[in-house]
């Protein structure tokens, strides 16, 4: 099907969808959530052989994604999900006399999603982006990752089946792939809204696209994101050698390909954090190209005044290594671009604070960030993690307290999301429930009888 | 004082207003109100001399920005507008074990203001942009319109003097005046976000630099609106004269300078509505150039292919005068860029549909609006306007049912917004409590301690 097709299709299902009710779209999901449990071996050994990921994270990668699909669906069945407000008219308003005024939210219409490389499920075809568009009535069409074409078009072809056979409208989902098709879609006027997942390069280009269309369009991006950690001195004399285990597993863990991998830490005993890292033998990458990647991303942090190689680890079988740098929080605060630069694969670099005011310093220079860290005492009273988590509020979207960043709930409180370049839409999430209203759009009726109202504003 | 040191001040009231209690910003907007108040005389003389508008209209805007100061103090002090979501920990949690995760909001950073000319108390200094940024807690620059100058300067004496006697930080408000300064304001990256209402073109080209900073930042822009009604068949047959009577009266208010001004109305009988249109003479506008303005828009709208010229009114004494045009329903659709222009002033266009199919053909053609009205039968069950209702969904924000779109209550359920160009920013308002989420950043904590907490999220 060209674009061209595509686009239509998801134009003339905008409407049917709209008028799907809460219900209606839960079923849906619920249909699609159960049609890929069923094709679960077959996904994951798919999803093995294209990403090189180890199955037992595929399963539990997928286990998410269904249990993503089906919450946004039991809380569409709540009601809570289409923030009803009704202001009963009153002719003693304060500022005069106020009529019947009645909100809630309708689709915002199609939305076009770019699936990432690194959840081939959870933020991929039927991930964060399609699941909570679907779940706000909107059309979806994926722009398929490279890195799994396989796993997309079979992902598609069960998703596509699934909602046809819950009765939703055609044209409610299709999957298209290569970037020239992406582009075509990305400024066509019948797609309303972007959900990307990627490169801070990548992401800004396809922002730059939708700002500059005719219509400019919402383009909810998340980019990149070092998710720096913060060691406390009483942390590190408390179970020093604990953090370090914990920051190396963290940072590794799926060969440190993850959004809130924690790339920065900043410690008070560099060496002797340093000296206590021991890193594995990383798994195989996603793909060639991250490689390429990940390693120019590494010489070019080493490259920075200041910056000294600590640990290498060692090569796995493609010849990608974990390593650890070092550098003083002088330096990084003489030239901070330092943090600007994503390592995405297993590395990490330390920085090594003098002062409690070096060390807040540097976390107020720090860019946008998903994540910030703190590693503080265990008695929840460590008086410099009550300054860090202060500074961290400017700048990052989630806090965490004595755990690392990755690994990311789906729930109603999670926030996945931050200021530039951590995403492209500070005020919004892509985790979580609150990521529907990125596809949302509020409109609100006034003295409006009952035979014009949505069902959900009509009285009870 | 030079644009640097005004956001050199934003910036060091950025921290101590995001620590500020609800119950503190509550106390700045309260003092704030009961300063303009206690000024009222003065100010709306100043307004009468600078934008001709009636003193009348001008204490009734008076009356609703301190309204609305005080309304968002209230909900500030429920603390409805955190929206905290608490999720305790849960290890029996459907998708893998659940950390503690709790989410409120801060203050996205210093918001630059583009103030309004039309409403030079309800959206200008200390408008609904400002109120509800600093109810969020963010520093707030206002670039000061330069169609009430003298009242500009002396309402951000008053709000300066309120909120440093109420103990706001300074920096926690300033006004800049002019072009140039604006634009560095715009680009400096200690600005945040800007909020702007004006014209299509204006807005359209400070989003653009907002969008192509290093940082992009939100720009929520309300551009422009023409603002359908539809009059059915049965409304017309049971009320005709009334209605030609009301639109009328709602496309003159103000010299029709209102972004809800209703400009294109659709109608069954365009003759009949035509003939039974009887113009006043208009009130002054509010500049030479938005007289200019809106004279050129008349001639544009005038040369589209099967416009013609229905009615002119009187002429005031500055020569502008209110004007209806026509054109038939297959003529707009024929050529709809005529949907694009608005006549910002009193001027109207009837437009005459032969068929529901023709009507509900030009609404899915309209542009994104603000508000979209229907003028239906009394009995509240004509079919028609259910079919109007639902086709102005995806169009408009408001949609108003056998009333009128001027006069905007500011509520809970109140949406001011739209699709482009109606709106820069289709999720969000900026009328009504929910313009606060504008300006509010959400920030989960996983697993953090009492003390780390921001009070809200605490264990009561």
């Amino acid at each position: 099907m060209s674009v061209d097709a595509v686009l239509t299709a998801a134009e003339a299902a905008r409407t049917p969808m709209r008028r799907a009710t809460p219900e209606r779209r839960a079923a849906w999901l619920d249909a699609v959530a159960a049609a890929l449990e069923a094709a679960s071996a077959e996904l994951t050994d798919l999803a093995a052989g294209e990403t090189h990921l180890p199955l037992p994270r595929l399963t539990g990668e997928l286990k998410r994604t269904t249990f993503q699909a089906r919450l946004f669906g039991q809380e569409l069945r709540s009601g809570e999900l289409l923030q009803v407000r009704v202001d009963p008219a009153d002719p003693d308003y304060g500022m005069g006399p106020r009529p019947d005024l009645r909100r809630t939210v309708v689709p915002i219409g199609p939305v076009l999603v770019f699936a990432a490389s690194n959840f081939p499920f959870a933020f991929s075809v039927f991930g964060g982006d399609t699941v909570s568009a679907l779940a706000a009535g909107c059309p979806v069409v994926v722009k398929a990752h490279p890195g799994h074409p396989e796993l997309s078009r079979r992902t598609a072809d069960l998703v596509v089946g699934a909602l046809a056979g819950a009765g939703a409208p055609a044209g409610a989902f299709a999957l298209i792939e290569g970037v020239e098709p992406s582009l075509v879609a990305l400024r066509d006027p019948r797609i309303k809204a972007v959900g990307f997942t990627g490169s801070t390069k990548g992401g800004r280009a396809l922002f730059d696209i939708a700002a500059s269309r005719p219509e400019p369009i919402p383009f909810y991006g998340e980019l990149g994101s070092v998710n720096p950690v913060v060691v406390t001195p009483a942390a590190w004399a408390e179970r020093g050698a604990g953090i370090v285990q914990g920051w190396v597993g963290s940072l590794t863990l799926g060969a440190g390909q993850f959004c809130t991998n924690p790339g920065v830490i900043l410690v008070p005993d560099p060496d002797g954090f340093v000296n206590a890292v021991d890193l594995p033998v990383p798994g195989r990458m996603l793909t060639a190209g991250l490689e390429e990647g990940f390693a120019e991303a590494v010489r070019q942090v080493g490259r920075h005044p200041g910056v000294r190689a600590a640990v290498d680890g060692p090569a796995n079988e493609q010849g990608v290594h974990a390593s650890v740098l070092s550098i003083d929080a002088a330096d990084v605060l003489a030239d901070p671009a330092v943090l600007e630069v994503e390592m995405f694969g297993p590395a990490g670099l330390v920085v090594g604070y003098a002062s409690q005011d070096e060390l807040l310093a540097v976390l107020r220079r720090m860019p946008g960030q998903l994540t910030g860290t703190i590693q503080g005492h265990s008695s929840g009273t460590d008086p410099l993690a009550v300054e860090v988590a202060d500074a961290l509020t400017e700048t990052a979207g989630r806090i965490v307290y004595n755990d690392w960043p990755t690994g990311v709930t789906v729930s109603g409180a999670q926030q996945h999301g931050g200021p530039y370049p951590a995403t492209t839409a500070p005020t919004s999430t892509s985790v979580g429930l609150a990521a529907i209203s990125r596809f949302q759009r509020p409109v609100a009726f006034q003295s409006a009888p009952a035979a014009l109202l949505p069902v959900e504003l009509r009285d009870r």
